[in-house]
């Protein structure tokens, strides 16, 4: 059991998922530190039925904190995270910033959870939200058929973006209500009623950053530098869970029916695909997976412009499984082992 | 100069569209008539400042009329059209009933005009609205360096389900402003919020009927069975226009700046790619392109998945060159010629 651990962006969007799960799934410790940034210090947070006050993310805070679960902007993470590590602390970290780094495990439990136990920086990084669902889904076909490509457009929720993005849609969507321009503080442009086809910013060879995150990560996280991924990241009018169009074109021929049992025996999978069933198909849907922890894949197909592509639609919370799940995941393998 | 022409649901979506283009385009008759179904027979139409009536579409409705341009469902065009060919009118039909019909023209006149003057069965068909935007952004690709695949995922309006479509979305963007349940009669899921990876009935191997239209319309209008296509159908909470991630592979391979080039070309297509633009992005997003009658491209950017692959995003109106524009363009055409 851990003496002390710290949940740093408590107050944010993930952060207060991670709190649930902390307090549902039994995590064992000891002590528990709430931090945030010095705008959110002095907050109090209830947990467990306790009020607690949210301490400012000082570099100090960290002192005999043995496990932290981050979930800051890139920035921070980037200027706190060597802090925190040098004070002793373990850090299981979900921005960006650290992902990339080859000293830096990027973990998804069900498919390298062993890789956590290789730290020398101190930190283990959660993949990115749209990164995670998308893995979870070819991890069976992979290990099966072996992955060459993958083509995936993603249809992202605005909670992705944060609480000011679930501002944002949620104001539009008052202003359309009541028949008045939308305004936005967080998008581009106004995401009520649109699509946005960018998140993240412009990076090498016109893909956004939210786009190579689809590439470069799937790659560290199967192991596999030879898997070629084409990546389309689009915002869309929905408050909480992404959903993905992807598909997998696979050196061995994996059929539907394949395909179904492989992502059945996936643990954090779950198979919802029957598009028939008397005029009421079942597949995935944002609307109905918010709240839940597992990846949801439905609409499996064999692609018709490949013969050993697979076709297929996947929607996950993008804060549970796609940030806080994930992390706290790390942690009870952390503590409990496989 | 056509003595007689009649309108065709004409109280409908596309319909409404269509008497608006009819009138803003001067397009040439001497007399015009409304016609739509039963239930709408009787309500007046307001045209270039007048007042008509709208007439019940029976067969005798088509007695003396040269032309129609007809926006009905499926089974309407079924039983309606052939008795309207009878009595000596041209239809132009913007249903899917038929469209695969080997002896009706499938047309976008930016494409294959001189289709439409080979019409045994004395109808033309208009395209499915998705398949038009995809067909005019692969021509150009297709004429320079042949398509062999396309992998298209839709993200597609409401106002394509009609009339009921636009309102579930309404009356949901309402129950969620409000706090209220949402309540749904077009489509068989909440849309506010929501992405529904089904559009059409189920048919072979697992997609949709509006799937299968991406793929055999597109075949149809470039005149080549050859190209695959592996098609995604989503219905994402937008009012009106739908976008497309399009990934197309040729087999001579077209580099960003010669498909920029190719694109800007295309008569009907405008280009608007500029990610960068110091910080706010210029894409197409159906926010913005309601109204127009151009077919709008940008996200354009080499694949990273093959070599001869090209990624893009398109957005269209799709009441307007997804339907109604498209009908009165082959209306033009067959007046004026090319």
């Amino acid at each position: 059991m851990y003496e002390s651990i710290a949940v740093v962006g408590a107050t944010g969007a993930v952060g207060s998922i991670v709190l649930e799960l902390l307090d549902k799934r039994n995590f064992p410790y000891k002590t528990i530190k709430f931090l945030a940034s010095k705008r959110s210090a002095g907050k109090t947070i209830i947990f467990k039925g306790q009020s607690h006050t949210v301490e400012e993310s000082t570099p100090e805070a960290f002192v005999g904190v043995q496990l932290a679960i981050a979930s800051t902007p890139d920035e921070t993470a980037r200027d706190l995270l060597p802090d925190a590590v040098k004070r002793g602390t373990l850090v299981i970290d979900e921005s960006g910033y650290w992902r990339m780094d080859p000293d830096v495990p990027l973990v998804v439990p069900e498919i390298n959870a062993a890789a956590a136990k290789n730290a020398p920086k101190g930190i283990i990084s959660s993949p990115n939200c749209s990164t995670t669902q998308l893995v979870m889904a070819v991890k069976p076909l992979h290990d099966y058929g072996k992955a060459k490509r993958i083509v995936v457009s993603t249809y992202q929720a605005v909670s992705g973006a944060g609480m000011l993005g679930t501002a944002d849609l949620e104001n539009g969507i008052r202003a359309i209500a009541e028949g008045r321009e939308q305004t936005v503080e967080c998008f581009p442009y106004p995401i009520a009623g649109n699509c946005i086809p960018q998140i993240g910013s412009p990076k090498e060879q016109g893909y956004t950053s939210e786009e190579l995150k689809l590439l470069y990560e799937t790659r560290k996280i199967l192991g596999d530098d030879s898997i070629k991924v084409c990546p389309t990241a689009v915002r869309v009018p929905v408050v909480n869970c992404h959903s993905e169009s992807i598909l997998v074109e696979t050196e061995r021929k994996i059929t539907v029916s394949k395909a179904r049992e492989l992502f059945a025996a996936m643990p954090g999978v779950v198979v919802q695909d029957d598009l028939d069933n008397r005029g009421q198909g079942q597949y995935p849907m944002p609307y109905f997976c918010s709240g839940r922890d597992e990846v949801f894949i439905g609409r499996i197909r064999e692609d018709l412009s490949c013969d050993t592509g697979l076709a297929f639609w996947c929607v996950c919370d993008n804060l549970r499984k796609g940030a806080a799940t994930n992390a706290v995941q790390i942690a009870e393998y952390l503590q409990y082992g496989a």
